[in-house]
C-alpha cells in the first residue's frame, strides 16, 4: 500500500525520518509492501512545501542541509504562506508525522496539530512528549472516534522499542512496575562523576560541550524530561491517569562526588530513576536519584544510554537498553509507528 | 476468534501454557478477541486425550499435578492408544503447540510432528530448539506452501521477546551483529565464581543442586545449548544458512577461578558469549568465553539471566535482558506466538 505522509516540523528528527525513507524505501516496500510519498512538509521556521503527487525527498534534504528555507525547493514558485494547521487540512495526507518542538507545560502547538489531524481521520505518529504526557487519553479517544491511529513510540527512548515491545512482546502479562533510566544527559553526568572522578559542574560542562545538555540544563538535571516520559509510560502501559503535577520529582543537582564515591565503595551506583507502579487501581510515579546495587540491570547502563525494566507477572523482570535520543534513532521510532499502522490497515 | 489448539508434549512448558490459558483466558478474549479451546493433549509418556468440543484445562492440570497419566482425565473411557503423529492428523486443531523434548542432533521426533502439522495447514508454535536449529528454512518453506505459520519465540530466551522484538521493533534496521548470553546455567556458574569466590566444581555443584544444571551438564557447560540458540538467531534474524557443525564452540570448563579473578582485577568479566554476524552475504557464528569490559551491557547480566545485544544500522546497540527459562516464562513465549498468529489471521 502507498501512503501519503506529511511532516509537521522538520528539524533533526524530521530530517532523520526523511533520510531513512530515502535509504530504506525500497527495502520497506519489499519487506512489508509499505510505500510512502511525502505530500507536505510544514515547519514554523523553515516554511511549507506541498505536492499531492509527492515531493522529492532527496531534494528536500539538500535544501535543508544547505540551511535554506523550504521555499528554495522550488524557487520558481511563490512561497506558501500557510500555518501547519492549515497544511494538515489541505495536504490530503493519510498519515502525519508530528515532529515539532516539545512544550511540556502546554503541549502546544503540537496538541492542536494532532487534534486537527485525528479529527480528520488522519493517522498520527509523534515523538513529541508534550501532547503524550498531557493529553494521552483524550487524544486516544479522539483517534478512536475518527478511526485513526495515534502512536508515540519516539516519545520515550527514541527508537528503542518500548511501546512496540509492551504491545507485542508481553501479551498475557500484567506489568506491575516499570522502572528506568529515561534521561541520557543525567546518566552521562553521573557516569562521568563515578568513572572519571569529575565533580558535578565539570561533568555538566562536558555534557554541554558534547551537545548532550542544553545551555540551560534544567529540564534534564532537575528531572522534568524523565518525568514527562514517566507520565507517558504510566498512562499508556499501566493504564493510569497520572498528571505531571502529581509526580514526585527530584533531580541530580544534589548529588555530590563524595556521595557517588561513598556509594561506589559500598557496591552501589547512583542513577536517576523514573519509577511507576500500579497498586490496586492506582498508578503512582516518581523520579529521583537512587543508589542501585550493581546487580540491578539498570546499574550497568552507562553514558548517554537509556534503559527500562518491566516487572511482569509471567516473565518477571525484562530490561531493554538502547539509545534515548538521536536523529536516525528517533526517525526510526516514527518509522516503527508508521509500519505498525500499515500492519493494522492491511 | 476461537481457535482449536493441540499440545504435543505436556511437560513443564505445556503445563505452564495451560496454566496461562486458564488464568489469562478472559483477559486475552477482552484485549485481543483471542479465544482458545484445547482439543488434544498428546504426550509420549503421559498418554493422549482428545475432545473436539474442548477439554477442561483445569481438570488436565489437576490430573498432571497428581502425577497421573492423561487417561485419568476420563477414567470411564478406554485410554487412547495414539501416537502424537496420529493425533495431529485426527484432532482437528487449527494451532499446535509443539513442546516435546529437544534433541539437538536429530531434531526428532519434534521435526516429524511439525512437518505433519504444517503439511496439513495447521499453524505451529514451538519452544523446541532442535527443529529450529536444524531445519528452520525447510520448515518455513513448508509452512508457506501450506498457508500456515511456524513460530519459535520460545526457542531462545524463553518468553523474553527476541523474535517478536526483531520483527516489530526494528523495522528499517539491518542487524549487523547479534551477541548474547544465551545459557543461564553457565552464566550462573561464572557469576558464582566471581561474586562468591567459588571454584568451577563448587559452582557447578550448586547449579546442579538448584536445578539449573543437569546431572550431565555437558550441553550447558560445553556450549552446545548456546550454540543451538545461536544457529537459530543466525538463520532467522540474520537470514543465514548456518549449520550447527559450522559453528566454532568452546565451553566454560577451561575457565579457572584464577582467570576470573585476574580478569576482575583488570576491570573485565568472563561471559560465555554467543555471537553471530553478517559480513557481505556470509553469516558466521561462534560460541566461547570472552572477557568483557564492565561497560558492555552484557557484562552486567548476572545469575541465570539471559541477554542479547542487537547491533543495528539505524539504532546502534539495543540490548534485551530477561529470563532464559522457566515454566510460565516459556509458556508465555508460546502465547506470544499464538497471539502473533491471531493478529495475522484476523
Amino acid at each position: 500500500m502507498k501512503y501519503k505522509l506529511a511532516l509537521i516540523g522538520c528539524g533533526t528528527v524530521g530530517q532523520g525520518l526523511l533520510e531513512i525513507l530515502t535509504d530504506k524505501g525500497e527495502a520497506m516496500k519489499e519487506a512489508y509492501g509499505f510505500e510512502v510519498k511525502v505530500v507536505a512538509v510544514a515547519d514554523k521556521l523553515k516554511g511549507t512545501i506541498m505536492s499531492p503527487s509527492g515531493l522529492n525527498i532527496r531534494k528536500i534534504l539538500t535544501v535543508l542541509a544547505a540551511g535554506k528555507p523550504l521555499s528554495a525547493y522550488d524557487p520558481g514558485k511563490k512561497p506558501l504562506a500557510m500555518d501547519p494547521l492549515e497544511v494538515i487540512g489541505a495536504c490530503g495526507a493519510d498519515m502525519i508525522a508530528e515532529l515539532t518542538y516539545t512544550n511540556i507545560k502546554t503541549g502546544e502547538p503540537a496538541t492542536s496539530y494532532i487534534k486537527k489531524a485525528l479529527s480528520l481521520g488522519i493517522h498520527v505518529a509523534t515523538s513529541n512528549k508534550g501532547p503524550a504526557a498531557l493529553h494521552y487519553h483524550e487524544l486516544r479517544a479522539l483517534a478512536e472516534k475518527h478511526g485513526a491511529f495515534f502512536r508515540i513510540e519516539g516519545t520515550v527512548m527514541s527508537g528503542t522499542p518500548v511501546f512496540t515491545l509492551a504491545e507485542n512482546g508481553f501479551p498475557g502479562n500484567e506489568a506491575r512496575e516499570i522502572k528506568g533510566i529515561l534521561n541520557g544527559t543525567t546518566n552521562f553526568i553521573l557516569s562521568k562523576m563515578e568513572m572519571d572522578g569529575m565533580d558535578y559542574p565539570e561533568a555538566l560542562a562536558l555534557a554541554q560541550k558534547l551537545g548532550y545538555a542544553e545551555a540551560d540544563p534544567t529540564a534534564d538535571v532537575e528531572g522534568f524530561d524523565a518525568l514527562a516520559k514517566l507520565v507517558i509510560l504510566s498512562n499508556v502501559i499501566l493504564g493510569g491517569r497520572v498528571k505531571t503535577s502529581q509526580v514526585k520529582r527530584e533531580g541530580i543537582t544534589g548529588i555530590t562526588k563524595a556521595m557517588v564515591d561513598e556509594a561506589k565503595q559500598a557496591g552501589f551506583r547512583y542513577k536517576l530513576i523514573a519509577e511507576t507502579k500500579r497498586v490496586g487501581s492506582k498508578v503512582t510515579a516518581a523520579v529521583g536519584p537512587q543508589k542501585l546495587p550493581l546487580s540491578d540491570p539498570l546499574a550497568g547502563v552507562m553514558g548517554a544510554q537509556n534503559a527500562l525494566t518491566f516487572d511482569l507477572d509471567l516473565l518477571g523482570k525484562v530490561t531493554i537498553q538502547g539509545p534515548g535520543a538521536g536523529k536516525l534513532q528517533t526517525g526510526a521510532a516514527i518509522l516503527q509507528d508508521l509500519l505498525a499502522m500499515h500492519r493494522d490497515l492491511r
